[in-house]
């Protein structure tokens, strides 16, 4: 069995790590760490995880985390960075769900998050956690920056277009909408029932953090920069993200149907839906996997591409064990056989 | 007191009529009729107005509603344009909620609704009643067509920009997402609680209906024709349109907090939010009002413009009677005072 | 015009007293008090207020808001108590929206609120502010306790019958259900949209603070002592109480439909409903009103009673306007004709 | 592996069967039956299940339904009844999802449902498919009729009360409360999301069907008869039961926690929460768990257990897999081992 370790278990990636690995035939949690909830019980918190797990929130403890097979940063940003050198250093491999090792460059990182980065040396080695595009990687990576929830369905939503150059790169747009487990589990009074239920609106426009992480993934793939207009929205529902994507075609379509067929016709996570069939947060809830459509609406030069995901399985803590089966050499679904919830 | 008759009062919108004018100081319901539901009290199929109205739905005659001073039909396409011909002749003043006067084009309006338009004599005296756009018009229409509800949000986002010539025409972009109101009150699975509840999806990405309206109501504006890709999304919720508008700018930007503060300073139910603040629609629920706000993310060339409107009311019965106000002669905002419901 | 302040108007009972007060033809609301928020102006708080109020909160200043005819305290417990007694003695009438002052008892209300209360000696001229039972005296009283939400819904459905004696008073059952803006606007976890969305749960079983208010006021009806059981539940919603009431007939039962609506039958907010028709929540949402049924299940012994309120019209803002125009002699629904928002 | 077939499978409890039986280790759906939808592929439906199963809804047909091992019935009352000799006298075993089994007593089916029974010869063989009560019969049985969603939650949080005969079983109080699906996937205007979210009512106090259930499996603990006052209301939500419970005692109430958790200890699927903890639906949702609470509310004689399920699954078709175990021989909790989906 692979020892895992959880830093930060409180918050809704955390629970959602443990309630996916409870599933995992050859994963066994055997440290979770909370300053705020140290000594209390997994289910006192959690109470769906009631006779699931006979584990306490502890103290975070470097030897006992270094004694792990892998280590899960679900955490804000600005824990990991400071961490995660000991833990490498003493040979645990980490994944982590924060946005601490995403940003390649430290300045921009620096720029975005208002401080100064705390291990930058660790960045070039950090691998982007994407594994429709960097799987090789991530097998052999010690240190796993997961993606943001809004990257992943954006990046999956734009990849083909850009990798085969149909579309302009520099005047793409991202519609995201997410619901509100996307903010985490912080009293903030903007996050109440009462503040957001039956409501829906446009936050961050003027920049939000996933940002710089899009188009530092779309610009790989695309091999020149890309610019991407991205306005996220606010769902009044706790999970799932929609992402509706528009490019300007820079010649034919052609079959783009068949493009997204082709182009993911190999990867167990991305379902690119038949034509006449759209996405849904639905049918993808508590499920590890991203449904895709693609359209050209009137015929025109404009592409439209729909996304969805769970923000909190593909978009986060599925991803995260994603990572970790490609990081040992498991099967990659392992864990991660969820149905989605529907209705 | 202004004798008011309305045709369909069963749905959402005829309901929503019945609240509004329950407050307007000169106007007083006298016929509301509904083949299906005649004979029935109001206040049985909606409790709200009981001891409001003492009133029940009757049979559709045209005698009684040519006695009104205005009509106004909250009936699915293909009901007013069978019966406003007789109405008007008869010397009644009707609001059209439903889409049959909006297309101007007789041909276009089959291509979308899937059959011969019933009276395309009367299209080219049909104002589309958008007072922000026709007020002048509407004051001595017989006949006005109100908009629809994503068009009135659209379209009163992009206005600005247009009439000034900032973007590319051809190129503009709507994400929008409404409640499930938008859909009526029709007995279908596709809009039960448990299958659009908790989700969120995009629909009608091929062409909606609305698209035809939206860009005719856009190149009047403009003088020239606009494309716009629509993609309208559905909200697990009850009431609210939202949309999310992208264009190109030609050249430098200008101020453009200050371009939409003054376009719309005279504007009774058009506010323009001030810098940082965002629409959402929770805070015009229930009211007459749409709420802009305007952004250059990043400061690149991609204009964003947000709308929040009530689809129930400055998306349909608050602006039916706004246009009635007009015609009439009235205060405009009789009727139409009524804050958001918020939280 | 009626000069009003308002104490504490951030929450969401100061923002219902605003929007019903927007539309109240006689009175003026003149200062907004809030220790938090001062200097900032009421419309940027709440964006549904642009354009009807060009007023900022202030801190509290005993003058001004002595120099009013009437305050209302829309705080949380613990506020009215230290401040009421000096605007009384300036001159002002009071209309308290919080606890401080139903509870006649002052032992009582301390071993409830953990902590003495600051003015017992108001306790005796302090009027329980529930009209369809006090309406004399709230119409001769300084200092009107306006009734907590689901007192307001338990007591209405419960009076007929223990007025007339037909059931059991030591054993009575309320299972009460409200929306989560009962629980105000403060920075909670328990309250995200993401702990209390789509689920449900009872609460407080072990005794809430409104049971000795609700026992008091039924004894009072019932001229001996009275036993609840009271359950409240959350909903995931944000408007809205709705209680299920249960008693055991003493004998016959006879006609509860008729004893209903005659007890009823001269109140302008309590509207009891025809057989076979049952209360919504959403029938009431925005609206002053409580909306009652009862019935007697298979014809046995136990019957059943259910209210319907807005817990922040008639549970809370509508009910302390409705106290406001008893205590001033303006018509009793003046500002307080809004229709239920439906759908 | 076993061979399962289930008719009836485009409502929400097939769906359910299908996403709990992709994850049962021994059992195979090889037919699934729809009038409506025959030929259509499972996962065009629902496409939660793309990539799960490969499978088209077929025509019923007795002999392809014979050759299951078990037969699922998912139907409305009413279907069942007709078919169920039939498969039976071909030898197939059937877990009959519906009504129409569960109550002994033809003639009080027929006052309930509103038609003569099809089969009542079957009524004595039909075993009741609670496992906490009858699961020694089940093992047995060629006909399980498995229990209403309300008559489980209702039942768990009554039997250890009744069998210990501690309360009066002639007074018995049910507040229930379910989510949308409860109602089926059927095109009903009163289901409609703009008519249902939002909002909480009571609905079938005048008698509904899950009454003589309920009363029928109480008086079979009680061991004499008893009268249940039930009232079951709508939540705005898709997924979740919440049952609150009222009993007078008879005498002393003895340690209510203590004999709940000796009562339950065995149960895979019973949780009694520790003091202080009260039942959510979300902690159970998607998950085969019944979690209860008692409490003495002011240490008076009126004693309130609150029970939660997942409607869907403990309440339908996790429960008719638990029964299908029971009645293999398999591992009872083998394909019902999903953690609640939380958030």
């Amino acid at each position: 069995m692979v020892k895992v370790g959880i830093v930060g278990g409180t918050g809704y990636t955390g629970v959602e790590l443990l309630r996916l690995l409870a599933s995992h035939e050859e994963a066994e949690v055997v440290a979770i760490t909370s300053r705020a909830e140290s000594g209390r019980r997994l289910d006192d918190l959690y109470p769906n995880l009631r006779g699931i797990y006979d584990l306490a929130f502890s103290e975070p403890d470097v030897q006992a985390l270094a004694a792990c097979d892998v280590v899960f940063f679900a955490t804000p940003h600005n824990v990991a960075m400071n961490l995660v050198p000991e833990l490498l250093a003493a040979g645990a491999r980490v994944v982590d769900l924060s946005a601490d090792y995403r940003i390649r460059d430290a300045d921009i990182w620096s720029d975005w998050y208002g401080e100064p980065h705390a291990s930058p040396e660790l960045l070039p080695e950090a691998v982007y956690g994407l594994p429709e595009v960097n799987r090789a990687q991530i097998a052999d990576a010690s240190l796993v920056a997961c993606p943001g929830c809004y990257p992943t369905s954006v990046q999956l939503g734009f990849i083909p277009l850009l990798a085969r150059g149909l579309v302009d790169p520099a005047h793409l747009i991202a519609s995201s909408a997410s619901g509100v487990s996307g903010a985490g589990r912080q009293a903030k009074v903007d996050n109440l029932l009462t503040e957001v239920a039956d409501s829906f609106k446009a936050y961050g426009v003027a920049g939000h953090r996933h940002l710089p992480e899009i188009e530092q993934g779309l610009a790989d793939v695309a091999g020149e920069p890309v610019a991407v207009t991205f306005v996220p929205h606010l769902l009044p529902m706790i999970r799932g993200i929609h992402s509706t994507l528009f490019a300007r075609l820079k010649g034919e379509a052609g079959d783009l149907q068949a493009l997204y067929e082709q182009w993911y016709a190999d990867e167990p996570f991305v379902d690119v839906l038949p034509p006449g069939m759209l996405p849904q947060t639905r049918t993808v809830k508590g499920a590890n996997r991203c449904q895709l459509a693609v359209a050209l609406p009137q015929a025109r030069d404009t592409v439209v591409v729909m996304a969805a995901i769970d923000n909190l399985v593909k978009g986060a803590s599925g991803q995260a064990i994603q990572n970790m089966n490609i990081m040992l050499g498991l099967e990659e679904s392992m864990g991660l056989r969820q149905v989605g919830l529907l209705p």
